[in-house]
């Protein structure tokens, strides 16, 4: 049984996730095994669908082209149970929670960036319509899409897929930057992120793509070498309430970041995650939904650890120039 | 020339740390540089010596035991200047501190754990030197000793080490730490860290070691698979105020600990963290200093980064379990 706990002295949130550890990999390498659990032909393999996106369904075709599944190794479970585990002063619950996987090509592909536009539409719709869903279950209150690409990034099986979770509880780290986000508007009456991103587009130099629908920029504060965000211009919190034309907009500022990155690093490994509002408003004020891409190159190590505090050896204006000029 | 930056959506703190990227090795693998500038012979690979323990001086032996020197790829510079920079709403300044590298054997050993009890004594005992050295300087408000082993721990050289760090701000989650142990302390009474010393005591379940002055836990919310905590069981603030004798012991338990993870898992690479007080104050109630150790089997990954929380796939019982049998 998983259980959320509570480290009293940090305040963290830890999963202990036991049965993980069967899973394949261990993440030390990325299985390439054989059967693919992803691959067309294979679906026994996974859990039953519970949503996927068939391109040919008109002309009667079974062909699916992106398909979510719960993850055959939950490190959270809908069916854990009401009871809160008290132990002495530590105060641990059993995971309550939806961890899915998004299964981004019926055919084995390890590394996103050759997909095409349209593929990536389809990988975002996917993502917009499971959000969506989750969020009309109305029992989760945080929801959050992540993708691990490649061993360095935690992948433990390397056909291109990508995950969502759904908790009943907003992490701590999230109040925080809503917190943030209230204490900016009160003081200056504006959003932050609309701030940073007017800032971004004056300066320039931390700037990589502005679409003029979307902005991708290395941020001010990059923990990783090549960290780089991708924000929308206009002022909205939910990525699942993205229309048609958002979608598509997205998919190309996504897939140009990805292909530069992999043109900037070797062997590029990186995670991303899309932080969207735990409200289910779309302009409330103190949330503006972004994607942070992140390439794992170096680890985080004792300092990061120890400290809090991040080493990034390369400069957030030396990644955007790089990043620019392989456009 | 290095920045410390604040992240204004977060509050994280990110050092920009540009000349880093010229290191060796990486972080991909583990260099077995030829010649390795921390074997003795080769003195002068590193810059100039700040601290050294020479086992045979009274022998009149040049030969040392421990040599800490200033790191030659700093995160931090002493003369780092004072001007804050503060482009639009962005806050960054020089990256002030202390930045030093812990040379723990004139010997080319890789595996601390192959050291001797007296040994492991004579390092702690550099430690504490240097520790007692930088907080007589004044300056600084936070002082940290960690050590990353192994390629996937973020060591760049094999050669046993160290890294000393001295900021004069205290970071974020510092703070944090302190203000969960002054509330838990104004409700009850009591410092939080004996209160747990107490609770795993009697429990046992995630207890590994007690030597009757250090108690080494497999803590309720570890992030990592076997992950664990050495702490005094006498409420005392300052790692570096410890005496001989609390030294000799403590390096009993944290050797015993180190051997005992060699064996439970294959290739190990962990970090371990010393904690000590911003404080001067050996008896600060809000503060009880410990190390932290931390395995690194699997790597922090899209869910880590989203959300902030960890997914641990080994239950800390299960941890000591093994750890306690390895004895």
């Amino acid at each position: 049984m998983s259980q959320i706990r509570k480290d009293p002295l940090s305040g963290r949130h830890v999963l202990i996730a036991a049965g993980r550890a069967e899973r394949p990999g261990h993440s030390t390498t990325v299985a390439a095994s054989e059967p693919c659990p992803f691959c067309a032909g294979n679906e026994s393999m996974t859990p039953p669908e519970v949503f996927a996106i068939r391109k040919n369904i008109e002309a009667g075709t079974i062909g699916w082209s992106v398909r979510i599944v719960p993850n055959k190794y939950p490190a959270l479970l809908r069916n854990a149970g009401e009871q809160r585990r008290i132990e002495g002063f530590y105060a641990g619950a059993p995971a309550l929670g939806a961890h899915e996987v998004v299964i981004e090509s019926s055919e084995h592909i390890v590394n996103m960036a050759l997909l095409s536009k349209g593929d990536f539409a389809i990988v975002l719709q996917a993502y917009r319509a499971r959000l969506q869903q989750l969020r009309s279950e109305k029992q989760w209150s945080y929801l959050l899409v992540y993708k691990n690409q490649g061993a360095r990034a935690g992948a433990t099986l390397e056909h291109i897929h990508s995950q969502i979770i759904a908790l009943p509880d907003v992490p701590q780290q999230t109040t925080e930057e809503i917190d943030n986000n209230r204490n900016y508007f009160e003081r200056y009456g504006r959003c932050l992120s609309c701030q940073m991103i007017e800032q971004e587009s004056i300066n320039r130099s931390r700037l990589v793509i502005d679409d003029g629908h979307f902005v991708a920029i290395c941020p001010f504060a990059s923990r990783f070498a090549y960290e780089n965000w991708i924000l929308p211009k206009r002022h909205t919190s939910l990525f699942e309430n993205g229309s048609e034309e958002d979608l598509i907009h997205l998919a190309g500022v996504l897939r140009e970041m990805l292909i530069r990155l992999d043109r900037a690093v070797d062997h590029l490994s990186f995670n991303y995650v899309i932080h969207t509002a735990p409200s289910d408003s779309d302009d409330d004020r103190d949330y503006h939904w972004r994607i942070e891409i992140l390439p794992r190159i170096s680890t985080p190590a004792g300092f990061e650890w120890g400290s809090g505090c991040f080493i990034n050896p390369v400069a957030p204006e030396a990644a955007a120039l790089r990043l620019g000029n392989l456009g």
